[in-house]
């Protein structure tokens, strides 16, 4: 089980730990790698090739502004690749939501919310999870979780109003 | 191989249209529904449940204004759910899109472009491809044709032009 | 007299509070909840269905993003059910507002302004002073109080430029 | 049971029409006015000053462009108040529901969907059913319905692509 | 010489005052108010009911979110109405520009930048430049210096380049 | 009593005419120009250098797309500059909008709605009508006309709905 | 003398024609290519290759929604890069406009208008121009008729209002 | 080899400052103005005449909220003319992308990023390397260089994930 991460510049980083943090404790096999679509054309091209050969099974794509690093990645594997558009610029992602979610037919990225590097891990762990029913396991059991932390922050705000 | 296709209202039938038949070419069962987040709730819910046993792999979710249907879908199952905005109403789409991409943390939908149908249904073979080896050759091999009628497409643009 | 209000995430408690406020002033019974539809699905279903049979008049929801929870308590009472768009993610509450006030027909959300939480709790009380006279008449009270506020506000800032 | 709906200009009249159908069909007595917040000024306070002592329990109000009308009406009295945001100017609706749905504190309008004013009807039936028993009944009749023709819809989509 | 200013909020003051420094530096007499269209309406309609005939020559009008106070004030009045949309809201003012500037035929509104309430005044002046030839001389002169200072910034932008 | 409308380009002709009507209802003197900013610089310099010395009183801009006519045009005058924004790109006179009414201190525009040359024109005789006491007694006449159409049209539609 | 324009979807092709047609009247070289950043990868690069020694001075690129081809374009050559943002998409051309102009620092889109592929051939023209002191004077004839149809169109928009 | 780098305001200094960096970086001689379009008209106007004849090959233009300039500056040369967007307003610059980027035919403006100036720098270069061959050489060098820094980050990257 591995997934590669991708971000297009290392000020994207801390927007980007969220998700090796989540697929890390699902005991997935994580590559983080920073490798613009602008400006490390080659070396990208290189790793997306590997990927489609190591073992990868999703690729998370992180960027901001004219964000065509998701897409470039996109167009060169048929891995389910997924894109995290980031704020960053004066247009608070908008920029960079418009440049990933509207891709054109036959080359998917699936797109998740401005800054959404966790859901995106969660996403990635779902994908596999259709292959490793070890993963569906965690997910359900987690999903669990979040619904018990639900309610008993339901329960706390039940408490504070009384 | 089993895919489910949920679409909100029967007028968004001939937007979903185009994702149902990109998998039937690939040989993939698909189960189409029309379910309403806002008016066939508890339809909804048992359909939700049924695709968590019954072998489905992945949800493609197709809805318009303020697109509750794929967060609802996402929020009952961990099989991926691959969100459609659709347009229609007079904000062509962008309301959809603003309801579907927004995920909050946990609950992750895998958004396409504003009708983008048919790259849903690629997006949901590259989800399954990465645990049908089958899938993935035909994905391979399309990419392949897409490449050559682009390729065949510049040649005539050159012809056109000289 | 009695109004419940629904948010999606602890995050919001500071934001939905002034609601709270105006309410008790009314003296209106006030059940407050923290239920996303996303994370406590069925915990919000079942206190939707509390709500009515409780003697619960109205139900103001309040929740940012991919704001579903208004949209899917709606679906499942014909109470009157307010949606408060709320900010906090990049884009500030358009998100939010997009995912609420653009319901399908049949199952209208009341839709006040970004962070509105203040004036949802007026259209609650002015919806049921439709029933009770008490409510209404402490409601034209106000109002008067308001425009004299206003007037002496006026008049200060008359002194002021004078 | 009595309604109002303002509309702003002649030219909305087949926007508003679906409100008055719906209300008619619950046997609601409809007051229907042409009356422009910036037009009608002394002509449609004298109306609100009638709505608030003959009756009306609602007010319906339907505006493009600046709309002004929604509020204006909502500061004159504590009624609750709809406001429909109508497209119609190149802007498509988006002007008249910044216009309508970011009130200040104190006086809220209730906002529905851009031309949404069959649900605007759907809400002050929902509001009026507070009071009136026989409202609310077959409000959850038509919600039965609603949801009987979704399934039903269900069943006409299951059977198409089977 | 005479201008009213109408502000919707006393939280509007501060975004105010540059207008009345650049009237009073006009030696324009200006009368300031704070007069809510939802909020006062009453003193607001006596307000412009007295500028139509104590010699007041333009009104300048400053509101935020669901602005209606502008058009109000147009709708009761002949004389030029300016508007200043102002931010303050999550949306930045924007709510604010649509809502002024989009007036229905046979009302303008006359609109200015957001929050430029300093070119609502100078707008002001040079309507009333029209008729007094004393104020279109000082604006002359102002606009001459405006040139002046131009060109002295550019100067110290040449050397500091050099 | 004299105005100029000054059109970036002979494609917005049927936008102003509107204005041009309005105009010479009144009896004003109307110079329509076709001088674009950018494509008759130098035509469209002589022709304000004209306008501040033949008598015009207020002047009238319309122009599409990155539309500098109305801020360039105020830059070579203290004349009451009134700006139209005109739709015909695809962005729909947003950018036009944009481009005209975020004008920088000390050189104000007055903008009025997109395509709305109407109010242009009203605003123009609004502005004259400080001066010319017969113009402001024609536009009360017009406003009481207008609201007896407007009380007319009510009375109709409250006809059409007994 | 030599552009190379690249199209990234034969649907492309009437709206970047316009182009090709300023470019021949100027005797400009013009190879016309349809290669899609996300479709002909390969194909792509390789041109870009070419044109970096085959004397190409300029390349012009045309791409709707994700637009990734002008960047990825940009990325492979140090040549001047112009994007044209096409609408075709519900977004219409918003979406396009977003990904080409927000480009990373180091490697810059020249951006024109949405469709605005007339624009992208002279500022094509314009920058041939440093070097060609023909094309410049060819330049400088064109504009110098430019402005004297845009002074002939003045005088019929003079007659017409006569 | 010869800029002309000209701002709208004191206040864009340091938003400008990058592009005069880069430039003086690769020995181009750079003149930097403060020549606001609607305040110092007739000093931009004999500035650009001056770059007409004295070497200058770029025109770099940046200006905020309704940036008439680049515009303005393009229509009286035929250099290229390249817009940098500033933010600064309320509206982050949204407003002066619109008034740079959409210029109607015949009037080019090369648009960069909102805020990049760095990046008009680059563009500049690049279409001065049209005609100088050691410019060209140095941006390949820089190109090469920033292709190695990203590989270092990406290195360091792949490092602390590790």
């Amino acid at each position: 089980m591995k997934v590669a991460i991708i971000m297009g510049s290392t000020s994207d980083l801390a927007k980007v730990e969220p998700a090796v943090d989540v697929l890390k404790k699902y005991g997935v096999e994580v590559q983080v790698r920073c490798l613009s679509a602008h400006r490390a054309h080659a070396g990208l091209s290189q790793f997306i090739e590997e990927t489609n050969t190591d073992g990868t099974e999703v690729i998370i794509t992180a960027a901001g502004m004219a964000a065509a690093l998701p897409g470039v990645v996109a167009s060169q594997t048929v891995l389910p690749v997924i894109g995290v558009p980031l704020s960053g610029s004066v247009l608070d992602g908008m920029d960079a939501l418009m440049s990933i979610v509207q891709m054109p037919p036959g080359i998917p990225v699936a797109t998740v919310a401005i800054n959404g590097s966790k859901n995106a891990a969660y996403l990635a762990l779902q994908i596999m999870a259709v292959k490793h029913e070890k993963i569906k396991d965690k997910l359900l059991e987690e999903r669990k979780g979040m619904e018990e932390a639900a309610m008993k922050a339901n329960a706390e705000v039940i408490a504070k109003f009384q």
